[in-house]
């Protein structure tokens, strides 16, 4: 038996990072496990800003998520957005009325002054996550795409548009001039796993990995990185991944998503299904552990967790 | 059959304010109705603008209103304040789901750079109703009020503390400095009547009153004047009035209330039993039209208007 891992980062977005968290979180002794969220996502309505990313990692670890959908609060209400639809205000952003509460604190707390970090962990902790989940930044990174019906903003495109646009380049405004959040700067460097989430790498981990200094960390790592593919097939389990690499003529694949990762990881989780995709990953150097990586629920998240955490010390310490 | 009224102005704050509205709305032709409204309950919940008087006039003129609590939507939820709750905010101030959706757009408005003026009247426009609404100004005027627990804001004497510590006295602050909003200067003295709810004068109209210059336009009007008292053999129909009026040692009943409006009111409808009270207000020069004054509900509240509708030229007009 291998002594337990006590500092685990799991670098996430989306709705496979908030699976993969629950999964380290049980698997993982209490406090183990910093999740580093992406905030491209992240966006301003009616004046508020949400933080989709890292709502959905809190509600999941606070098993107040709603599990059908994967996102928002279980049993939520929309009494809130009706009125602003009745206002004539623009509601394709579904916002529920214990979203709104969530949101209305945060605005109201970083107006005194509070960073998005600082709002980030005392919320974590009023809703007795024993997590700790920092976003990458406290800066402003947003994903923008530049479509076929012109430049929108991530939101817009994913939500209001259903992802039907052609995407035919991805930018995250705002990332050259990001600084890296010092407390996820430390604890990547003192780290003895770090773990790429199944999330989308060009929604939620490149954006994240698009500040320098959070890449570099990374990059300088002394610990297993080990990343999880997002495709089962070929095919997103949730989201538009496959399609957005299709639009971009890039590889796809979990092969191509472990690909996009060279330098940062040196080992990968893949679907025991995909042959071809594990063959080209240990081809480029990456280790592969192949299992059922589909997290069906939250014990098969652990399960998953607990197999990602026992592939760590089989890939050693790099110099 | 006397002409019907064209332009009625009436001043408001409160349940009794709202109900008045409703009545006169209903016996008056359409957009006859400009009601005026209290700002000195306004108060920031958790950065939001909350306009208590505005808002259940708007809720009770739509027909959105909690009839049972007189304030509030209608089968309205608090999933967000139990969010708020969870998360360690004071919550003594009940704001619902549908509240906040319009908490969120007016501020949002605002933030624009619209005026409280003109997101009432946009709100109200959208809310479908028939009856303008104004903000007696637009800037802030606050009632705080000098209790044997310290100066306390309004919201948390009347909600967070249930009206319970004796008052020593009452300010409006920011009257001096607020300027009247232009169009409620302009909707007095155009008016063919001017109504005062049965509001409670100490926290709704004097207030609204204590703007120099809406008080120097009603005492200027050569319309009728007409008051409704909010106390019905001595006692409010809702609220602390009467026990506010016993804390600072002032008159209480009908007939204290109409000496507070002395100048101003030329009519005033007293409850049929209050005989003490209409013999003491006819001494002091105001014409008293007796009757049942009680608001039940919206017919009954109709009822009253059309009453007072009646009443209105048998008072004459001023040189």
């Amino acid at each position: 038996m291998e002594p337990a891992l006590k500092k685990v980062v799991l670098l996430a977005g989306g709705v496979g990072g908030a699976r993969m968290a629950e999964g380290l979180m049980r698997a993982l002794p209490d406090r183990a496990l910093t999740v580093i969220v992406n905030v491209g996502d992240d966006d301003t309505f009616y004046g508020l800003l949400v933080c989709p990313d890292i709502d959905t990692i809190l509600y999941t670890l606070s098993d107040r998520i709603d599990r059908g959908q994967g996102w928002g609060v279980a049993n939520d209400t929309v009494n809130g957005l009706n009125v602003l639809r009745d206002l004539g205000a623009p509601v394709w952003m579904k916002l529920g009325d214990a979203d709104f509460g969530l949101h209305i604190w945060r605005n109201w707390r970083m107006s005194q002054g509070a960073s998005l970090s600082e709002v980030t962990e005392e919320c974590a902790s009023r809703f007795g996550i024993t997590a700790r989940i920092l976003p990458a930044t406290d800066d402003p990174v947003r994903t923008r795409l530049m479509t076929e019906k012109g430049l929108l903003d991530f939101q817009n495109w994913f939500v209001g548009e259903r992802c039907q646009p052609a995407v035919r380049e991805i930018r995250y405004a705002g990332a050259e001039e990001a600084s890296a959040s010092p407390q996820a700067l430390a604890a990547i460097s003192d780290a003895d796993l770090i773990v790429f989430a199944p999330s989308n790498p060009l929604l939620s981990l490149e954006p994240l990995l698009s500040v320098k200094a959070l890449r570099e960390a990374v990059a300088a790592s002394h610990a297993p990185r080990i990343g999880v593919s997002p495709l089962i097939g070929g095919k997103a389990v949730k989201g538009p991944l496959d399609k957005l690499l299709a639009d971009l003529g890039q590889p796809g694949g979990a092969a191509g998503v472990a690909a996009r990762y060279k330098g940062l990881i040196d080992g990968f989780l893949v679907d025991s299904g995909d042959f071809n995709d594990i063959v080209a990953i240990e081809a480029g150097g990456i280790k592969v552990h192949a299992t059922d990586i589909l997290m069906r629920d939250p014990p098969g998240a652990e399960r998953l967790a607990r197999e990602l955490v026992g592939f760590a010390p089989t890939l050693g310490t790099r110099a």
